[in-house]
């Protein structure tokens, strides 16, 4: 099942995707509730819900502004870092990796953060200032969305705590990446989190084979599976949670594959007016346009 | 001016202390208000109110139970690292610093962050698992608590962005901060982050000439002063609010000086039981016990 949250005539709703008759499906939430996005079904859903909330009248897709399915989320975006081989070694390759001295390919899962208020809905704009940076980059990432809370969750138990999944561009400075040493910084610039274009739900994709794609004005970028990640979703859930109490909502965004713009020499960064659209097969394609902001 | 988050009748309210009288005069806040602790004072001074809501009839200390003045910070706590000279030295020596290749002293601050959850208020326990982690650490910090949100902040213009002051103590598990590179999970077990006991408002302290300090069992570990930081305050709010949105109630730990267990030779790690008393001038003490929770 495809969930989304969207603007109709400027009022935030959530509702239930069909992608043959394209449209969405509004659900029946209080309006407070639905200003969290998907937050609201996912809670109900880990509460033993097991129906939806009644749905009114489909509203044709083309009618509605898509958002990100969790437009602010609870705290900040977990994200796991080099955790495809192949990007592992362009990025350790490329001068800017401050984790390049334990190796190219990481012994463990590298985890960071993304600040909430980097999210951005599909279709907005991802804004820069080249005086701040000149390094911009594009990640897709498959972003596992967390239902059922827990600590110390085993591998075994794992995939009983998520809920679903959306797609995440882990959008980067790399200069402020390399620079700062730890990533929050390069990582958390406004509008670097793109997130969406939905959430589908955890039947819905096969973490074993699912393709991940990325296009920059139309030339494929990066072009892998999910099933080519080091570390997978069990053992990164594992990692996290054994000592941080993992809670509804928390996103992990997974990692990216090779073909990010550091990749190549000289490095395809990206520029004023680039659109770059990420896809996930199963979830859809997240489009977003470079602005820069200055 | 103190602030603090307390509970009295099992009702969190925000109130002023006045330390000659070892009271605490609760502000005339809506019980929803009170929720979020210091956050509801510092969003009406934002908002031009010139005076504090009124107070009621003084409580006295000892009969209220103290808690960290932000509860439940909005998104994860920023910190710095490796942010005095003799702390950088000792860390990059200790053989669990994953940014050691990039030289003993950061030539620009190093900014991670630790999840808000992690947050837990004075006299709790810092509660931890031997089979997670053998290698839990104190790291005393003043931390930052920003007033006027803003992007692009300017040095000169720093200090406006501050509202006032906390103690921190970023609980580190080294082993875990080392392994997965990237320090947020190391940095983020529950109970990690210890804060208060109050807040103090900007005027009540001198960045300049400031004791930091902290105790483990009465012993004397850490013995600084907040003008010994590498990277002030003001620099700091100016790198991270370059491209990230600062907002009313963000929390920015500034680092801890030397003398953490790490430094060490062997290494002086908290075990089951020890008290750790971190101290800032002006603000109080800090004081948590280790507990093994396994």
């Amino acid at each position: 099942m495809k969930i989304a949250t969207f603007k109709f005539n400027n009022e935030r709703r959530v509702g239930v995707v069909d992608d043959e008759a394209a449209t969405v499906s509004p659900l029946d939430l209080a309006v407070d509730r639905t200003q969290q996005g998907i937050q609201a079904i996912i809670e109900l859903q880990v509460a033993g819900s097991a129906l939806l909330p009644a749905t009114s009248t489909p509203i044709p897709l083309d009618s509605v502004v898509l958002e990100a399915p969790l437009p602010h989320p609870r705290r900040n975006v977990f994200c796991v870092g080099k955790n495809y081989y192949d990007h592992a070694h362009e990025f350790s390759n490329s001068g800017f990796d401050s984790s390049a001295a334990q190796g190219a390919v990481p012994q463990h899962p590298i985890v960071f953060s993304k600040v909430p208020e980097s999210v951005t809905g599909p279709d907005t704009l991802i804004e820069y200032d080249p005086a701040i940076s000149s390094a911009i980059d594009y990640e897709v990432e498959l972003a596992v969305i967390i239902g059922k809370p827990g600590r110390g969750i085993s591998r075994e138990n794992a995939m009983d705590h998520v809920w679903g999944y959306t797609i995440i561009n882990d959008v980067t400075a790399r200069d402020l990446q390399g620079r700062y040493s730890q990533w929050l910084v390069g990582k958390s610039q406004d509008t670097f989190c793109p997130m969406g274009p939905v959430a589908v739900t955890r039947d819905d994709l096969d973490l074993a084979d699912t393709a991940v794609r990325t296009w920059v004005n139309d030339e494929l970028r990066q072009d892998s599976n999910t099933g080519l990640l080091i570390f997978d979703v069990p053992t990164i859930i594992q990692t996290i949670s054994e000592g941080v109490t993992l809670l509804t909502g928390d996103i992990i965004a997974t990692g990216t594959p090779a073909g990010v713009g550091i990749g190549f020499k000289p490095p395809k960064y990206m520029v004023d007016g680039d659109v770059v659209r990420c896809e996930i097969e199963g979830i859809g394609q997240l489009e977003n346009r470079l602005k820069n902001r200055a």
